[in-house]
């Protein structure tokens, strides 16, 4: 097992990353010091995890939620059975939310731990390559409004993170896939060894070999911790993490978050964030072509759904990088270094989504 | 114009105290330094102030959202409204969320502004002497639950406070008097020459005499801003402020919100606890009477509704202060002179709501 820390001063926690730590039942009940626990899960994940979670809690009293599959269950609407579901049970300020699941599970999970009685506890057990190097590390918690993602929510950390690498064995190849687009996301941000190492390595993690799995996991949360540790609530430098996620979203918002896997939609944004900034002239043209090709060795999409610019436009404009009615873009001056700007050419903007998206 | 500052260290603010503020245009366009702004209102308060607050703000963009007056506007379904306008207005992270009322509206505006994008800033004006006294200070916001008061929301400080003590004269007796509850709080959880302030003056506050006002809200604003400075998410001595809460709480809960004014509940609330404190012996039976005196000279309610000493415990038990199972009380040792206890003899508790509440 390997442990990393988040360093937030009284919110800093541990991740720990290792095959099997779902079997380890000391390791769950010190993860967990709490007498009322309530299991968030979906109806795929928690017939294969919750009953490891449940044999090693067996002197708590835990009590679960299951959601359905997908992004359609971050909504206001399943935060409210949450609620319901602590209230039923008068669960108080000291019982604690575990959120056993994907990025939809920790979001959801997390921002009912972050409002309940004004906060409570929250533990993330993430099932998919995405939560591991992704969504469970840094706080973000939210649900999706119809007009955008994750419009409604709250930074609040978890106390802990326990990542088991060997639950990867029963995830859909198409969402490991979806995953290794934030995997390339950090080495692009800010670690151009990383992205090389990846274009050695990508066949090695689609074939889920430990070794590299467990690197490219630890590197990826690695890099996140150090950023959010730096800048928490996404004041400054914590925006790069959202490379290829302002066109991400727009995707997942206007296909209605169904059809698209949200590291799918990404994988789409990283590609249209290079091509912008070849465009703008940051970025030279042999780099996009890397960056493309490594996206579609890794088995990714690489073509945009054809919603047309305008609609692309529009769904950008209310996702949260819009500051003084202008979308701030996170754009490449290298593979490894990435930078936050609002100072670009709507011109080269509206090409670049002609280009990507249609007319 | 008296200022008070909550230190909160990067989330400090000040709260402006005096006659007339609504009418200083440079104070309320000082106070909201955004280009688009959401004024949160209801239908009783929006038609009196927000005309006012239009005026000063007449070259930024100013969306209303007006909800009904009272607690029942302090659900989910009217947080979902609040961020739905928000959304159809694309309003980003640089908005502000103006709170125009009481304690319901900021309560609901504040934890909009807490979970609209993980946080836009908020100002508050309120519009009752509750709000002026209590809710507009110390970041709490929240939303009810069918299952308890207040049991979904967030802890998030405004950027500032403008108090308007003129508005008090637009406010019904009953609406003056709940708030007075609160001000008999402050006295007696720290403060016994507060208190014996108030006996002597408790008919010019009745008159809304502006000393006395202005002096009764500055000492209850002081008192707050300190006991939140040093305990803002409430792990000590905040609980201090919980006062008659949990037994006001279960009074409002058990009538639907409707019935009683969380003041008049609150009001209940503290003589239940001093009766409390009585039968476990650290109060003097002599105090006891001394807070039913001061209670119905300020016009409040004394008698308690007879819902039973079973179904007031029963929400007493949901309600926030659990701990471990046990209900954590605020009871008294002196007017004066408050105390968070779980360790007192159930048997008293229960004497105590069948004795208020009836068998």
């Amino acid at each position: 097992m390997q442990t990393l820390t988040v360093e937030l001063e009284d919110r800093s926690y541990p991740i720990n990353i290792g095959a099997g730590l779902l079997n380890q039942h000391s390791l769950l009940q010190a993860a967990l010091p709490a007498r009322d626990i309530l299991l968030v899960s979906n109806t795929i994940v928690a017939p294969l995890y919750a009953p490891a979670v449940r044999a090693a809690l067996a002197d708590r009293r835990v009590v679960e939620v299951i959601v359905s599959d997908g992004e359609q269950a971050k909504t206001l609407a399943t935060l409210g059975r949450v609620i319901d579901v602590l209230v039923a049970n008068r669960f108080g300020r000291d019982a604690l939310v575990l959120a056993l699941g994907g990025g939809v599970i920790g979001d959801l999970a997390g921002f009912a731990a972050a409002c309940y009685q004004r906060g409570i506890d929250f533990v993330q057990v993430p099932t998919t390559l995405l939560a591991q190097v992704d969504s469970s590390v840094g706080g973000k918690t939210a649900v999706n409004h119809p007009g955008g993602k994750n419009l409604i929510g709250a930074f609040h950390q978890p106390r802990e993170v326990l990542t088991d690498t060997d639950v990867l064995k029963t995830l859909p190849v198409r969402e490991l896939q979806a995953g290794l687009a934030e995997v390339i996301k950090y080495g692009l941000i800010c670690d151009r060894a990383f992205f090389e190492w990846l274009e050695q390595n990508i066949d090695a993690l689609k074939r889920q070999e430990p070794a590299a799995l467990s690197h490219a996991i630890f590197r990826s949360c690695q890099i996140k911790a150090q950023i959010v540790g730096r800048d928490e609530r996404e004041l400054g430098e914590r925006a790069l993490l959202n490379l290829g996620h302002t066109f991400g979203h727009a995707i997942e918002a206007a296909t209605g978050y169904t059809e698209w896997l949200h590291g799918e939609a990404v994988g789409v944004g990283l590609l249209i964030a290079a091509a912008m900034s070849v465009r703008i002239g940051t970025l030279p043209a042999a780099d996009l072509a890397r960056v493309e090709s490594l996206l579609k060795r890794a088995g990714l999409r690489t073509g945009a759904p054809q919603i047309g610019a305008a609609t692309a436009a529009r769904f950008m404009s209310i996702d949260k990088k819009v500051k003084s009615g202008r979308v701030r873009l996170v754009l490449l001056d290298a593979i490894g270094r990435a930078r936050i700007s609002a100072d670009y050419a709507d011109d080269a903007l509206d090409a670049t989504l002609r280009e990507r998206f249609g007319a």
